[in-house]
Protein backbone atom coordinates (compact mmCIF):
# COMPACT_ATOMS: atom_id res chain seq x y z
CA UNK A 1 0.00 0.00 0.00
CA UNK A 2 2.38 2.17 -1.07
CA UNK A 3 2.10 5.78 -2.97
CA UNK A 4 3.00 5.68 -6.65
CA UNK A 5 6.19 7.33 -8.48
CA UNK A 6 3.37 9.29 -10.04
CA UNK A 7 2.15 10.47 -6.33
CA UNK A 8 5.37 11.14 -5.43
CA UNK A 9 6.84 12.92 -8.20
CA UNK A 10 4.51 15.87 -7.36
CA UNK A 11 3.24 17.21 -10.81
CA UNK A 12 0.42 15.03 -10.80
CA UNK A 13 -0.26 14.63 -6.63
CA UNK A 14 -2.80 17.90 -6.94
CA UNK A 15 -4.63 16.19 -10.13
CA UNK A 16 -6.28 13.42 -8.21
CA UNK A 17 -8.51 11.83 -10.96
CA UNK A 18 -9.29 9.20 -9.52
CA UNK A 19 -7.40 6.90 -11.36
CA UNK A 20 -7.63 9.08 -14.51
CA UNK A 21 -11.44 8.90 -14.68
CA UNK A 22 -12.52 12.29 -14.87
CA UNK A 23 -13.76 13.91 -18.46
CA UNK A 24 -11.52 16.98 -18.99
CA UNK A 25 -12.38 20.18 -17.45
CA UNK A 26 -15.43 19.02 -16.64
CA UNK A 27 -15.88 20.28 -12.52
CA UNK A 28 -17.47 18.34 -10.46
CA UNK A 29 -19.07 19.34 -7.14
CA UNK A 30 -19.33 22.97 -7.01
CA UNK A 31 -19.14 24.54 -10.37
CA UNK A 32 -17.36 26.78 -9.41
CA UNK A 33 -14.79 25.58 -7.93
CA UNK A 34 -11.98 25.04 -10.76
CA UNK A 35 -9.28 22.75 -9.69
CA UNK A 36 -6.05 21.23 -11.51
CA UNK A 37 -8.43 17.69 -10.71
CA UNK A 38 -10.98 19.57 -13.11
CA UNK A 39 -8.82 20.95 -15.80
CA UNK A 40 -8.15 17.00 -16.39
CA UNK A 41 -4.15 17.23 -15.43
CA UNK A 42 -3.39 13.86 -14.64
CA UNK A 43 -0.89 11.15 -14.98
CA UNK A 44 -1.16 7.83 -13.76
CA UNK A 45 0.83 6.05 -16.47
CA UNK A 46 3.19 4.63 -14.43
CA UNK A 47 0.92 3.38 -11.92
CA UNK A 48 -1.63 2.64 -14.52
CA UNK A 49 1.24 -0.07 -15.82
CA UNK A 50 2.10 -1.95 -12.30
CA UNK A 51 -1.82 -2.13 -12.38
CA UNK A 52 -1.92 -3.99 -15.68
CA UNK A 53 0.81 -5.99 -14.61
CA UNK A 54 -0.35 -6.90 -11.38
CA UNK A 55 -3.86 -7.81 -13.14
CA UNK A 56 -1.64 -9.95 -16.04
CA UNK A 57 0.38 -11.71 -13.21
CA UNK A 58 -3.62 -12.60 -11.63
CA UNK A 59 -4.93 -13.58 -15.16
CA UNK A 60 -1.52 -16.23 -15.02
CA UNK A 61 -2.84 -17.54 -11.85
CA UNK A 62 -6.26 -18.13 -13.30
CA UNK A 63 -5.08 -19.80 -16.35
CA UNK A 64 -2.56 -22.06 -14.24
CA UNK A 65 -5.87 -23.11 -12.46
CA UNK A 66 -7.50 -24.21 -15.45
CA UNK A 67 -3.61 -26.11 -16.01
CA UNK A 68 -3.88 -27.66 -12.52
CA UNK A 69 -7.78 -28.89 -13.33
CA UNK A 70 -6.44 -30.46 -16.84
CA UNK A 71 -3.63 -32.44 -14.73
CA UNK A 72 -6.12 -33.48 -12.03
CA UNK A 73 -4.31 -32.03 -9.30
CA UNK A 74 -4.92 -33.22 -6.06
CA UNK A 75 -8.15 -30.47 -5.11
CA UNK A 76 -6.65 -28.71 -1.81
CA UNK A 77 -3.99 -27.79 -3.71
CA UNK A 78 -5.80 -26.19 -6.40
CA UNK A 79 -7.92 -24.46 -3.43
CA UNK A 80 -4.31 -23.03 -2.03
CA UNK A 81 -3.82 -21.33 -5.33
CA UNK A 82 -7.69 -20.25 -5.96
CA UNK A 83 -7.06 -18.32 -2.34
CA UNK A 84 -3.43 -16.79 -3.12
CA UNK A 85 -5.92 -15.29 -6.59
CA UNK A 86 -8.24 -13.77 -4.91
CA UNK A 87 -6.15 -12.57 -2.12
CA UNK A 88 -4.25 -10.96 -5.29
CA UNK A 89 -7.33 -9.60 -6.84
CA UNK A 90 -8.01 -8.45 -3.12
CA UNK A 91 -5.06 -6.31 -2.51
CA UNK A 92 -5.46 -5.15 -5.65
CA UNK A 93 -8.93 -3.78 -5.26
CA UNK A 94 -7.64 -2.23 -1.56
CA UNK A 95 -4.72 -0.53 -3.47
CA UNK A 96 -6.83 0.88 -6.00
CA UNK A 97 -9.25 2.14 -3.48
CA UNK A 98 -6.62 3.83 -1.62
CA UNK A 99 -5.59 5.64 -4.66
CA UNK A 100 -9.47 6.37 -4.67
CA UNK A 101 -9.79 7.82 -1.24
CA UNK A 102 -6.31 10.04 -2.09
CA UNK A 103 -7.52 11.61 -4.71
CA UNK A 104 -11.20 11.53 -5.59
CA UNK A 105 -12.84 11.45 -2.05
CA UNK A 106 -10.02 14.14 -1.14
CA UNK A 107 -10.62 16.42 -3.87
CA UNK A 108 -14.56 15.98 -3.24
CA UNK A 109 -13.39 17.31 0.36
CA UNK A 110 -12.24 20.84 -0.82
CA UNK A 111 -15.55 20.85 -2.79
CA UNK A 112 -18.13 21.02 0.11
CA UNK A 113 -20.00 18.55 1.89
CA UNK A 114 -22.27 17.64 -0.52
CA UNK A 115 -19.64 15.94 -2.79
CA UNK A 116 -17.74 14.37 -0.31
CA UNK A 117 -20.75 13.03 1.10
CA UNK A 118 -21.39 11.34 -2.09
CA UNK A 119 -17.93 10.19 -2.68
CA UNK A 120 -17.81 8.55 1.09
CA UNK A 121 -21.11 6.84 0.30
CA UNK A 122 -19.97 5.53 -3.09
CA UNK A 123 -16.44 4.38 -1.41
CA UNK A 124 -18.14 2.80 1.18
CA UNK A 125 -20.78 0.82 -0.52
CA UNK A 126 -17.47 -0.54 -2.82
CA UNK A 127 -15.48 -1.88 0.34
CA UNK A 128 -18.85 -3.42 1.35
CA UNK A 129 -18.88 -5.27 -1.60
CA UNK A 130 -15.38 -6.32 -1.24
CA UNK A 131 -15.94 -7.42 1.86
CA UNK A 132 -19.15 -9.25 1.17
CA UNK A 133 -16.90 -11.58 -2.04
CA UNK B 1 -3.24 2.87 15.63
CA UNK B 2 -2.61 6.10 17.89
CA UNK B 3 -5.40 8.44 19.06
CA UNK B 4 -4.50 11.83 17.84
CA UNK B 5 -3.28 14.39 19.34
CA UNK B 6 -6.98 15.98 20.18
CA UNK B 7 -7.44 12.94 22.10
CA UNK B 8 -5.08 12.81 23.70
CA UNK B 9 -5.22 16.42 25.49
CA UNK B 10 -8.65 15.68 26.99
CA UNK B 11 -10.38 18.88 25.63
CA UNK B 12 -12.00 17.75 22.62
CA UNK B 13 -12.03 13.87 23.95
CA UNK B 14 -15.32 14.31 24.46
CA UNK B 15 -16.85 15.87 21.20
CA UNK B 16 -16.75 12.70 19.54
CA UNK B 17 -15.50 13.86 15.75
CA UNK B 18 -14.59 11.21 13.83
CA UNK B 19 -15.81 9.68 16.58
CA UNK B 20 -13.67 12.52 19.22
CA UNK B 21 -10.51 13.01 16.84
CA UNK B 22 -11.14 16.42 15.74
CA UNK B 23 -8.77 19.42 16.85
CA UNK B 24 -11.01 22.59 18.15
CA UNK B 25 -11.19 25.33 15.82
CA UNK B 26 -9.57 23.84 12.72
CA UNK B 27 -11.62 24.59 9.80
CA UNK B 28 -12.13 22.57 7.09
CA UNK B 29 -13.30 22.52 3.69
CA UNK B 30 -12.84 26.17 2.76
CA UNK B 31 -10.33 27.07 5.21
CA UNK B 32 -12.22 30.52 6.07
CA UNK B 33 -14.89 29.51 7.37
CA UNK B 34 -15.05 28.56 10.79
CA UNK B 35 -18.27 25.87 10.83
CA UNK B 36 -20.02 24.54 14.19
CA UNK B 37 -17.60 21.09 13.91
CA UNK B 38 -14.99 23.38 14.41
CA UNK B 39 -16.26 24.90 17.53
CA UNK B 40 -16.35 21.52 18.91
CA UNK B 41 -20.61 22.04 18.13
CA UNK B 42 -20.96 18.47 17.32
CA UNK B 43 -23.92 16.04 17.84
CA UNK B 44 -23.01 12.42 17.85
CA UNK B 45 -25.27 11.57 20.78
CA UNK B 46 -28.31 9.85 18.82
CA UNK B 47 -25.53 8.42 16.97
CA UNK B 48 -23.52 7.06 19.44
CA UNK B 49 -26.75 5.98 21.03
CA UNK B 50 -27.71 4.28 18.29
CA UNK B 51 -23.98 2.30 17.90
CA UNK B 52 -24.23 1.56 21.43
CA UNK B 53 -27.53 0.02 20.68
CA UNK B 54 -26.16 -2.08 17.81
CA UNK B 55 -23.19 -3.48 19.93
CA UNK B 56 -25.35 -4.59 22.93
CA UNK B 57 -27.41 -6.90 20.22
CA UNK B 58 -24.53 -8.21 18.90
CA UNK B 59 -23.35 -8.76 22.92
CA UNK B 60 -26.90 -10.51 23.35
CA UNK B 61 -26.47 -12.52 20.05
CA UNK B 62 -22.66 -13.39 21.67
CA UNK B 63 -24.98 -14.57 24.66
CA UNK B 64 -26.99 -16.40 23.01
CA UNK B 65 -24.47 -18.32 21.32
CA UNK B 66 -23.61 -19.87 24.88
CA UNK B 67 -26.56 -20.58 25.41
CA UNK B 68 -26.84 -22.81 22.23
CA UNK B 69 -23.65 -24.49 23.13
CA UNK B 70 -24.92 -25.11 26.45
CA UNK B 71 -28.24 -26.63 25.25
CA UNK B 72 -26.38 -28.89 22.94
CA UNK B 73 -27.64 -27.05 19.66
CA UNK B 74 -26.84 -28.62 16.39
CA UNK B 75 -23.72 -27.05 14.92
CA UNK B 76 -25.09 -25.72 11.91
CA UNK B 77 -27.69 -23.99 13.48
CA UNK B 78 -24.69 -22.47 15.83
CA UNK B 79 -22.60 -21.55 13.00
CA UNK B 80 -25.67 -19.73 11.27
CA UNK B 81 -25.39 -17.33 14.38
CA UNK B 82 -22.00 -17.55 14.37
CA UNK B 83 -22.46 -15.67 10.55
CA UNK B 84 -25.19 -13.60 11.33
CA UNK B 85 -22.96 -11.83 14.62
CA UNK B 86 -19.73 -11.76 12.03
CA UNK B 87 -22.03 -9.57 9.76
CA UNK B 88 -23.48 -7.79 12.36
CA UNK B 89 -19.95 -6.34 13.57
CA UNK B 90 -18.92 -6.24 10.05
CA UNK B 91 -21.82 -4.14 9.16
CA UNK B 92 -21.26 -1.87 12.63
CA UNK B 93 -17.79 -1.71 11.55
CA UNK B 94 -18.69 -0.18 8.15
CA UNK B 95 -20.42 2.32 9.58
CA UNK B 96 -17.91 3.30 11.90
CA UNK B 97 -15.61 3.28 8.57
CA UNK B 98 -18.33 5.36 6.68
CA UNK B 99 -18.22 8.39 9.15
CA UNK B 100 -14.59 8.64 9.56
CA UNK B 101 -13.87 9.09 5.64
CA UNK B 102 -16.94 11.74 5.68
CA UNK B 103 -15.43 13.45 8.85
CA UNK B 104 -11.85 12.83 9.60
CA UNK B 105 -10.54 12.07 5.79
CA UNK B 106 -11.90 14.72 4.64
CA UNK B 107 -11.05 16.86 7.18
CA UNK B 108 -7.39 16.15 6.63
CA UNK B 109 -8.35 17.11 2.96
CA UNK B 110 -8.28 20.24 3.19
CA UNK B 111 -5.29 20.16 5.49
CA UNK B 112 -2.96 19.24 2.91
CA UNK B 113 -1.36 16.40 1.20
CA UNK B 114 0.26 15.29 4.04
CA UNK B 115 -2.71 15.13 6.30
CA UNK B 116 -4.57 13.73 3.72
CA UNK B 117 -1.68 11.05 2.56
CA UNK B 118 -1.54 9.96 6.57
CA UNK B 119 -5.02 9.48 6.92
CA UNK B 120 -5.81 7.46 3.28
CA UNK B 121 -3.30 4.92 4.87
CA UNK B 122 -4.41 4.79 8.09
CA UNK B 123 -7.72 4.41 7.03
CA UNK B 124 -6.91 2.02 4.23
CA UNK B 125 -4.90 -0.49 6.57
CA UNK B 126 -8.12 -0.54 8.85
CA UNK B 127 -9.90 -1.52 5.74
CA UNK B 128 -7.01 -4.22 4.84
CA UNK B 129 -8.05 -5.50 8.67
CA UNK B 130 -11.43 -5.50 8.12
CA UNK B 131 -11.42 -7.59 4.92
CA UNK B 132 -8.45 -10.18 6.75
CA UNK B 133 -10.74 -11.57 8.87
CA UNK C 1 -7.53 -25.68 15.71
CA UNK C 2 -6.96 -28.87 17.58
CA UNK C 3 -8.78 -31.67 18.64
CA UNK C 4 -10.25 -31.55 22.33
CA UNK C 5 -9.37 -33.32 25.04
CA UNK C 6 -12.60 -35.08 24.34
CA UNK C 7 -11.87 -36.02 21.17
CA UNK C 8 -7.67 -37.78 22.27
CA UNK C 9 -9.10 -39.64 25.27
CA UNK C 10 -10.51 -42.20 23.25
CA UNK C 11 -13.69 -42.63 24.62
CA UNK C 12 -16.04 -40.08 23.23
CA UNK C 13 -14.36 -40.29 19.66
CA UNK C 14 -16.56 -42.66 18.35
CA UNK C 15 -19.66 -40.93 19.29
CA UNK C 16 -19.54 -37.69 16.62
CA UNK C 17 -23.17 -35.92 17.71
CA UNK C 18 -22.09 -32.64 16.01
CA UNK C 19 -21.46 -30.66 19.10
CA UNK C 20 -23.38 -33.12 20.78
CA UNK C 21 -26.84 -32.66 19.34
CA UNK C 22 -28.10 -35.83 18.19
CA UNK C 23 -31.26 -36.51 19.89
CA UNK C 24 -30.29 -39.55 22.24
CA UNK C 25 -31.15 -43.16 20.17
CA UNK C 26 -32.59 -41.62 17.48
CA UNK C 27 -30.90 -43.15 14.25
CA UNK C 28 -29.83 -40.81 11.51
CA UNK C 29 -29.33 -41.71 7.80
CA UNK C 30 -29.92 -45.80 6.99
CA UNK C 31 -32.18 -47.10 10.23
CA UNK C 32 -29.97 -50.32 10.33
CA UNK C 33 -26.94 -49.10 10.73
CA UNK C 34 -26.78 -47.96 14.50
CA UNK C 35 -23.44 -46.57 15.64
CA UNK C 36 -22.18 -45.50 19.19
CA UNK C 37 -23.43 -42.08 17.65
CA UNK C 38 -26.86 -43.41 17.30
CA UNK C 39 -26.95 -44.53 20.93
CA UNK C 40 -26.43 -41.09 22.08
CA UNK C 41 -22.74 -41.62 23.74
CA UNK C 42 -21.54 -38.08 23.15
CA UNK C 43 -19.27 -36.09 25.59
CA UNK C 44 -18.38 -32.67 24.71
CA UNK C 45 -18.65 -31.40 28.27
CA UNK C 46 -14.42 -29.88 27.87
CA UNK C 47 -14.74 -28.72 24.95
CA UNK C 48 -18.32 -27.22 25.52
CA UNK C 49 -16.62 -25.05 28.18
CA UNK C 50 -13.63 -24.48 26.36
CA UNK C 51 -16.34 -22.76 23.72
CA UNK C 52 -18.30 -21.10 25.80
CA UNK C 53 -14.94 -19.62 27.55
CA UNK C 54 -13.81 -18.15 24.27
CA UNK C 55 -17.43 -16.99 23.73
CA UNK C 56 -17.09 -15.06 26.84
CA UNK C 57 -14.01 -13.42 25.78
CA UNK C 58 -15.43 -12.12 22.52
CA UNK C 59 -18.53 -10.89 24.35
CA UNK C 60 -15.97 -9.14 26.68
CA UNK C 61 -14.39 -7.78 23.59
CA UNK C 62 -17.79 -6.84 22.32
CA UNK C 63 -18.58 -5.03 25.94
CA UNK C 64 -15.01 -3.37 25.27
CA UNK C 65 -16.25 -1.76 22.14
CA UNK C 66 -19.04 -0.16 23.72
CA UNK C 67 -16.92 1.10 26.40
CA UNK C 68 -14.77 2.43 23.67
CA UNK C 69 -17.63 4.54 22.06
CA UNK C 70 -18.49 5.96 25.29
CA UNK C 71 -14.80 7.36 25.82
CA UNK C 72 -14.98 8.68 22.34
CA UNK C 73 -12.05 6.49 21.55
CA UNK C 74 -10.58 7.35 17.93
CA UNK C 75 -12.62 5.57 15.33
CA UNK C 76 -9.55 3.82 13.38
CA UNK C 77 -8.66 2.24 17.50
CA UNK C 78 -12.33 0.77 17.52
CA UNK C 79 -12.15 -0.66 14.20
CA UNK C 80 -9.26 -2.48 15.12
CA UNK C 81 -11.22 -3.89 17.92
CA UNK C 82 -14.19 -4.68 16.04
CA UNK C 83 -11.83 -6.64 12.93
CA UNK C 84 -10.46 -8.92 16.03
CA UNK C 85 -13.78 -9.39 17.87
CA UNK C 86 -14.90 -10.61 14.31
CA UNK C 87 -11.66 -12.85 13.26
CA UNK C 88 -12.37 -14.26 17.14
CA UNK C 89 -16.10 -14.80 15.70
CA UNK C 90 -14.51 -16.75 12.38
CA UNK C 91 -11.91 -18.75 14.42
CA UNK C 92 -14.14 -20.03 16.81
CA UNK C 93 -17.00 -21.05 13.67
CA UNK C 94 -14.39 -22.73 12.13
CA UNK C 95 -13.43 -24.78 14.90
CA UNK C 96 -17.00 -25.78 15.74
CA UNK C 97 -16.82 -26.76 11.69
CA UNK C 98 -13.92 -28.33 11.72
CA UNK C 99 -15.44 -30.67 14.97
CA UNK C 100 -18.50 -30.87 12.63
CA UNK C 101 -17.04 -32.38 9.57
CA UNK C 102 -15.05 -34.90 11.89
CA UNK C 103 -17.48 -36.11 13.82
CA UNK C 104 -21.09 -35.55 11.69
CA UNK C 105 -19.93 -35.83 8.40
CA UNK C 106 -17.59 -38.32 8.99
CA UNK C 107 -20.91 -40.35 10.68
CA UNK C 108 -22.67 -39.68 7.60
CA UNK C 109 -20.25 -40.77 5.60
CA UNK C 110 -20.69 -44.35 6.54
CA UNK C 111 -24.19 -44.95 6.36
CA UNK C 112 -24.38 -44.29 2.49
CA UNK C 113 -24.06 -41.60 -0.37
CA UNK C 114 -27.52 -39.60 0.65
CA UNK C 115 -26.38 -39.56 4.30
CA UNK C 116 -23.27 -37.77 3.27
CA UNK C 117 -24.24 -35.93 0.60
CA UNK C 118 -27.18 -33.91 2.88
CA UNK C 119 -24.17 -33.22 5.06
CA UNK C 120 -22.08 -32.19 2.24
CA UNK C 121 -24.44 -29.70 1.35
CA UNK C 122 -25.23 -28.39 4.48
CA UNK C 123 -21.62 -27.93 5.45
CA UNK C 124 -20.93 -26.12 2.41
CA UNK C 125 -23.51 -23.73 2.68
CA UNK C 126 -22.55 -22.65 6.71
CA UNK C 127 -18.91 -22.37 4.83
CA UNK C 128 -20.60 -19.89 1.96
CA UNK C 129 -22.61 -17.89 4.65
CA UNK C 130 -18.85 -17.18 6.94
CA UNK C 131 -17.44 -16.55 3.60
CA UNK C 132 -20.06 -14.08 2.61
CA UNK C 133 -20.22 -12.34 5.97
CA UNK D 1 -0.63 -29.48 1.60
CA UNK D 2 -0.03 -32.80 0.78
CA UNK D 3 -1.36 -35.43 -1.44
CA UNK D 4 -2.57 -38.41 0.16
CA UNK D 5 -1.45 -41.84 0.04
CA UNK D 6 -4.08 -42.59 -3.07
CA UNK D 7 -2.25 -39.69 -4.91
CA UNK D 8 1.55 -40.35 -4.06
CA UNK D 9 1.32 -44.16 -4.48
CA UNK D 10 1.13 -43.80 -8.47
CA UNK D 11 -1.60 -45.84 -9.29
CA UNK D 12 -4.36 -43.49 -8.43
CA UNK D 13 -2.77 -40.22 -8.70
CA UNK D 14 -3.72 -39.47 -12.65
CA UNK D 15 -7.16 -40.45 -11.61
CA UNK D 16 -7.76 -37.07 -9.75
CA UNK D 17 -9.18 -38.21 -7.16
CA UNK D 18 -10.85 -35.94 -4.87
CA UNK D 19 -11.52 -33.63 -7.83
CA UNK D 20 -12.15 -36.74 -10.28
CA UNK D 21 -13.39 -38.80 -7.31
CA UNK D 22 -16.82 -40.31 -8.04
CA UNK D 23 -17.17 -43.70 -6.95
CA UNK D 24 -19.43 -45.54 -9.02
CA UNK D 25 -21.86 -47.54 -7.30
CA UNK D 26 -19.61 -48.33 -4.73
CA UNK D 27 -20.51 -48.96 -0.98
CA UNK D 28 -18.74 -46.56 1.05
CA UNK D 29 -18.10 -47.71 4.61
CA UNK D 30 -17.43 -50.86 4.31
CA UNK D 31 -13.49 -50.62 4.51
CA UNK D 32 -13.26 -53.88 2.66
CA UNK D 33 -14.86 -53.33 -0.50
CA UNK D 34 -12.36 -51.97 -3.10
CA UNK D 35 -13.97 -49.46 -4.53
CA UNK D 36 -13.93 -48.04 -8.50
CA UNK D 37 -12.21 -45.08 -6.40
CA UNK D 38 -9.31 -47.00 -5.38
CA UNK D 39 -9.39 -48.52 -8.62
CA UNK D 40 -8.87 -45.04 -10.47
CA UNK D 41 -12.25 -45.41 -12.38
CA UNK D 42 -13.98 -41.98 -12.22
CA UNK D 43 -15.84 -39.48 -14.30
CA UNK D 44 -15.22 -35.58 -13.44
CA UNK D 45 -14.90 -35.28 -17.45
CA UNK D 46 -17.98 -33.15 -17.68
CA UNK D 47 -17.57 -31.47 -14.31
CA UNK D 48 -14.33 -30.61 -15.06
CA UNK D 49 -15.03 -29.35 -18.60
CA UNK D 50 -17.74 -27.31 -16.44
CA UNK D 51 -15.01 -25.74 -13.71
CA UNK D 52 -12.37 -24.81 -16.72
CA UNK D 53 -15.29 -22.73 -18.49
CA UNK D 54 -16.10 -21.09 -15.07
CA UNK D 55 -12.02 -20.22 -15.00
CA UNK D 56 -12.06 -19.01 -18.20
CA UNK D 57 -15.27 -16.44 -17.51
CA UNK D 58 -12.91 -15.54 -14.73
CA UNK D 59 -10.07 -14.78 -16.98
CA UNK D 60 -11.88 -13.05 -19.31
CA UNK D 61 -13.23 -10.99 -16.13
CA UNK D 62 -9.32 -9.96 -15.25
CA UNK D 63 -8.37 -9.15 -18.73
CA UNK D 64 -11.65 -6.74 -18.80
CA UNK D 65 -10.08 -5.02 -16.05
CA UNK D 66 -7.14 -4.73 -17.78
CA UNK D 67 -8.96 -3.13 -20.28
CA UNK D 68 -11.05 -0.93 -18.00
CA UNK D 69 -7.63 0.62 -16.69
CA UNK D 70 -6.02 1.30 -20.02
CA UNK D 71 -9.48 2.73 -21.17
CA UNK D 72 -9.36 5.05 -18.19
CA UNK D 73 -12.73 3.75 -16.33
CA UNK D 74 -13.45 5.43 -13.05
CA UNK D 75 -11.95 3.28 -10.30
CA UNK D 76 -15.29 2.88 -8.27
CA UNK D 77 -16.77 0.76 -11.61
CA UNK D 78 -13.07 -1.14 -11.94
CA UNK D 79 -13.56 -1.94 -7.93
CA UNK D 80 -17.24 -3.62 -8.37
CA UNK D 81 -15.76 -5.80 -11.22
CA UNK D 82 -12.82 -6.59 -8.90
CA UNK D 83 -15.19 -7.95 -6.31
CA UNK D 84 -17.18 -9.99 -9.34
CA UNK D 85 -14.27 -11.75 -10.26
CA UNK D 86 -13.10 -12.04 -6.38
CA UNK D 87 -17.17 -13.76 -6.00
CA UNK D 88 -16.44 -15.65 -8.91
CA UNK D 89 -13.29 -17.22 -7.54
CA UNK D 90 -14.55 -17.81 -4.32
CA UNK D 91 -17.79 -19.40 -5.34
CA UNK D 92 -15.57 -21.69 -7.76
CA UNK D 93 -13.25 -22.64 -4.42
CA UNK D 94 -16.42 -23.33 -2.58
CA UNK D 95 -17.78 -25.44 -5.11
CA UNK D 96 -14.23 -27.53 -5.18
CA UNK D 97 -14.45 -27.50 -1.57
CA UNK D 98 -17.77 -28.94 -1.80
CA UNK D 99 -16.89 -31.83 -3.95
CA UNK D 100 -13.68 -32.45 -2.03
CA UNK D 101 -16.04 -32.91 1.30
CA UNK D 102 -17.90 -35.46 -0.75
CA UNK D 103 -15.72 -37.47 -2.07
CA UNK D 104 -12.36 -37.29 -0.22
CA UNK D 105 -13.37 -36.68 3.82
CA UNK D 106 -15.96 -39.07 2.63
CA UNK D 107 -14.11 -41.54 1.25
CA UNK D 108 -11.25 -41.36 4.60
CA UNK D 109 -14.19 -41.46 6.64
CA UNK D 110 -14.95 -45.20 5.66
CA UNK D 111 -10.93 -45.51 6.44
CA UNK D 112 -10.77 -45.14 9.89
CA UNK D 113 -10.05 -41.95 12.40
CA UNK D 114 -6.50 -41.28 11.38
CA UNK D 115 -7.78 -41.01 7.82
CA UNK D 116 -10.14 -38.67 8.56
CA UNK D 117 -8.77 -36.80 10.85
CA UNK D 118 -5.79 -35.57 8.86
CA UNK D 119 -8.32 -34.84 5.70
CA UNK D 120 -10.84 -32.69 8.02
CA UNK D 121 -7.71 -30.57 9.19
CA UNK D 122 -6.62 -30.66 5.70
CA UNK D 123 -9.94 -28.94 4.59
CA UNK D 124 -10.33 -26.50 7.67
CA UNK D 125 -6.96 -24.94 6.83
CA UNK D 126 -7.96 -24.81 2.98
CA UNK D 127 -11.63 -23.07 4.72
CA UNK D 128 -9.44 -20.77 6.60
CA UNK D 129 -7.13 -19.77 4.03
CA UNK D 130 -10.19 -19.23 1.85
CA UNK D 131 -11.53 -16.77 5.14
CA UNK D 132 -8.67 -14.82 5.35
CA UNK D 133 -8.23 -13.64 1.90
Amino acid sequence: MTTTDADADGTTAATGTCHGAEPQGVPQGDPQAVTDHDLGIHGYAKQKDAHIKRLRRIEGQIRGLQRMLEEDVYCIDILTQVSASTKGLQSFGLQLLEEHLRHCVADAAVKGPEAIDEKVKEATKAIERMLRT
